[in-house]
């Protein structure tokens, strides 16, 4: 299944993807795709949406918003340096472990919905990364059968930074990774059943139609299956938590010079089987805006 | 006032303390003390408490558990390093700005809980500190009057730490501080107006009646107010958020040779104004559990 959350921002209702112009209503099902519902399994709906296809209740896109596929998550945890390639373009050596930062659950928007660079940034930067999606409350996993029966599915997530605030302050990376819309994600999760080959999927992000980022999910260091293991050794994994998996080549700050975003910039990107995104980037700035506070 | 949740793990209720003996109940007035009633602010129940402390409408605490004084919140934020003496005896430079790094929010558990010693640990550790509860969502906050209207109230935190996975592993300090049971929270959340003076509380921390740490709030490098307008520069503050503001010197890491918990270990705490915490450490372990996953 593809599972999709459509209405405007707070008022989105699930729904079931079937095709570019159809989809089947679950709000009666589900109140959300949220921590309960991944909770009970996606499995829970499977049943009664293929009996409304097959019924013809389904209904066509209308132009609506098209929200995060998933409601807010408990957490958003994030992988570091995580292509071979792309480590090598930020200098930095391969990680002997996962690298693992968090972003603010309250970054995550819609995969349409504009970016704000925030202000008094100089250095606001695109991540195009594959996320998982926790399908079950979990912790301590002992192999990756393990690992792959609590995934529920998978979502493209743009884990927008700002280079400044991540790694020329003190301390660490979360800083630069929690500004107001700093995770456009979606359009859709489709569920792990039905992606054939998590290893295999092309990812690309384009700047002003200018390609600035490929790569492979063949490129990961590690892979989702042990990523998924090795964080539950470290915390509880909760239904609905979304693991941003890290980045291929291409990020602006690995351009000589770098190159950064400026308002009115258009992001597009997509991933293999997951759909595109395709965002604005405005100002989150103010005039007189006062500087960051000094003690 | 000051605010409790009351009840086994899950199905807390929210009362307002009014001393030792006695409490009244405000579960007929809010679902719980959550996102939702932070955003409507803490003075909406103010007035019928006091009617009901009137009208003899309390009831005497019975023995029922304690809970944390807040619900699950959006995200927990927490303040590295912001003693002096504290960042002088882990040998690190005082920080020009603030170290800010993370906890899963599922870390949240009463303050008599057990605490959990994660599989594989060698070095957890504790860390007796100030937390603030903010009161509204909001960002880009301009002024320390600013900020102190955003802040709800304070309680008493135990960020539990597991030091090899915080400081040897890759990457950031989430990795040892998320763990199950890491953040004993409460007794009680106070609300902002009845606590005097934030930059004059005693706080201390035994274990096995040893005391370990102590120290005072006005050692802090970076006060309450300074903090939340200084993060509301990176992400935006949600109702019930927690911050924990650092701790003072005496971790276990800081002793020569280092001193760490070990099942049957106590941990008590306590903060002037905020109560006292008192924890049993037991052991996540399990007998054959597997090592840490290896690429």
């Amino acid at each position: 299944m593809k599972l999709m959350r459509i209405g405007n921002p707070g008022h989105e209702r699930p729904v079931v993807r079937i095709d570019d112009d159809r989809y089947v209503d679950v709000s009666d099902l589900v109140k959300d795709f949220d921590e309960q519902f991944f909770a009970s399994g996606v499995a829970s709906i499977r049943q009664t949406v293929e009996q409304r296809i097959v019924a013809g209740e389904w209904s066509r896109f209308a132009g609506e918003r098209i929200g995060a596929p998933i409601a807010r998550p408990h957490q958003i945890l994030c992988v570091g340096l995580n292509y071979s390639d792309h480590a090598a373009e930020t200098k930095q050596d391969i990680p002997k472990e996962p690298i693992l930062f968090t972003k603010s659950p309250n970054t995550l928007v819609g995969p349409y919905d504009d970016v704000l660079i925030p202000r008094r940034s100089r250095k606001t930067d695109w991540e195009v990364e594959l996320g998982i999606v926790i399908g079950k409350r979990t912790s301590y996993l002992s192999s990756s059968d393990e690992a792959r029966a609590s995934i529920a599915g998978y979502v493209i997530s743009n884990d927008v930074s700002e280079r400044e605030f991540q790694l020329e302050g003190t301390g660490q990376w979360s800083k630069g990774k929690s500004a107001e819309t700093f995770n456009p994600c979606g359009p859709w999760l489709v569920t792990a059943d039905e992606l054939e080959d998590v290893l295999a999927l092309e990812l690309w992000l384009d700047v002003n139609g200018m390609r600035r980022q490929s790569g492979s999910t063949s490129q990961m260091i590690f892979d989702p299956l042990f990523l998924v293991q090795y964080l539950s050794q470290f915390m509880v994994l909760e239904p609905g938590d979304l693991i941003n998996t890290g980045t291929p080549p291409g990020v602006g700050m690995g351009f000589k010079p770098p190159v950064y975003l400026a308002p009115g910039d258009t992001m597009t990107l997509g991933i293999d089987g997951l759909g595109h995104q395709r965002q604005l980037v405005r100002s989150a700035a103010e005039p007189g805006s006062p500087a960051r506070p000094v003690k």
